[in-house]
């Protein structure tokens, strides 16, 4: 398995890497000024840190995973136009946290976590698919895409565009689920070329839908290029 | 001719694909929960859809021809910062109609058109420059740059946006046309490293300017890497 | 020594290119509605023109170099996001001045300036670093920043977003500098995956500062891809 890796570069701060060019850091102590220019709260002296050229959904839903399984708080996410020229996202989360260990801990959690997150996503020449589901959303998924706590969660992404409002159509058809967000080039993303829709409600509709629009999404996509492959394993 | 492509992937939404990884859709009765999200007008149960990772004034010449040819409406036109990792945009086209055959019909021009409006599309390792003419202007062209419905249009883009910047001068000075519109990196473009500017007046005025800024243009982009070439055949 | 080029491309308004894609070019007399639409100063009939694909501080820090040795201004400076398919921005900044000579020469010093200005930009298949470093801010410099004039500057630029941010935190520990401003993926870029902190300060305590986030990110940059190289040459 293409887990994180801990090469050691000599570096405290220095957690692991792992798919998607995603480095995962920590502060013990974020310097006052630093800490000032960023918003932290201020009960937060350190802080973990995940950022990746490739990808926000599928850190998000790791960084979900990691709220989770820690003591920590989802400080920020950010959207970078990125994918080292594709379609879609780059991103930085930072989770803040009173204790270092808790921060190195969530930031464990996430980058163990992006293999299996990075499994519905599926990519080829002309745009990528992605696809998440969680039968329960935490903190994460809720700050970043405004969804209930506690409840079953679904995200839907195609690109280029055209192909995602298909895919929401779809998903929405599906099943009786409730639309949390919709978000376009010029709405909710930062530029990207993507459709993305959100969707909550009874975890055995959200699964349907989301598996619904992946089955529509591929064939799609495989018209403009060759197969689009998933980069791991799906895992929905 | 590299015309719209159908190979039919089995879905009844896919109308077809074309150059610039553009793909066709249409959605005959859009789901209500997704027509809010998207602000449609109530009117519209139909959607034609265009999306491209590669261009947006290419697609919008070609759906303003698609709205002078059928009964639909330009609903929204977004732009992604995209490009495949090229300086310019991509691009989510919607229409409207009250009927299926209609869309339809729209998104069918739209991808027919496409081959014509990459003609003065010029590209090298550096960046690109675009040329667009129309001698009456429609209602993509009204929605998408606020040009004047009816008269003379005239789109040009240079890329790096320093080219732009003097392709625009030069097009101004060159006949006796007035300025809709002028973008760059920060206004009016997605970040995109153009700029651009939108000109109307006599058709014969519009299109002396629109070539005088093509020479002066292919003459500076060529200062940058090999020869520009045009993706299609140029049409002005 | 990798200069200007001015390989004469038979147009008057250019006057060379350089590393990044960068391209220099003047207009003599900018036309009236193009003037307006540029909401440049009326003083100022002649324009400098600098673009590039590539790099946004180092061309900052070259025309930095160029307002002090020439009677203009900087007029605007954009930010595209761009680096052709890399994490960050492209270019396109503005020189006003009265005199078409003095428009000239400003561009001229920029790209000639170009040379050193990349020498602490490191790249590689993940990201990139950039690191830049004056004794005394000028006018650029403070127009692009917000940096006081007159005082020491450094630019201190992470990619992906998360290597930046300990990059800035490493800094801000290493000596007593004052930080100018902070700038992540959605606050202060153009959605480009870096994190940037500017500081001024006493000498010798800002370049400490960016001595020190160099070296700490060269190794954390290295951890994801083959080692980073410099552009050009470290200057440092």
């Amino acid at each position: 398995a293409k887990g994180p890796k801990a090469a050691g570069c000599g570096i405290t701060e220095f957690v692991g890497t792992a798919i998607g060019d995603t480095i995962g850091l920590v502060i013990a102590n974020v310097d006052a000024a630093i800490h000032e220019k960023m918003n932290l709260d201020k009960k937060y002296r350190s802080i973990g840190i995940i950022g990746a050229r490739t990808g926000a959904g599928p850190q998000i839903m790791a960084a979900d995973e990691a709220v989770k399984a820690t003591n920590t708080e989802i400080v920020t996410i950010e959207l970078a136009r990125d994918t080292k020229g594709g379609a879609g996202h780059g991103c930085l989360i930072i989770f803040g946290a009173e204790e270092v260990s808790d921060a190195r801990r969530a930031v464990e959690v996430t980058l163990k976590e992006l293999n299996r997150t990075f499994g519905d996503v599926y990519a080829n020449d002309a745009g990528h698919l992605e696809l998440q589901y969680t039968a329960r959303a935490s903190y994460a998924i809720e700050k970043a895409f405004g969804a209930p706590l506690g409840k079953a969660f679904g995200l839907i992404v195609g690109a280029p565009a055209a192909i995602g409002v298909l895919m929401a159509d779809t998903a929405v058809k599906t099943a009786n689920v409730e639309v949390v967000a919709y978000a376009s080039p010029a709405k909710g993303t930062s530029f990207s070329n993507e459709v993305i829709i959100m969707i909550t409600g009874d975890s055995g509709a959200v699964r349907q839908s989301v598996i619904a629009a992946r089955e529509i999404g591929l064939k799609l996509l495989n018209t403009l290029a060759a197969p689009a492959q998933p980069v791991t394993v799906p895992y929905i």
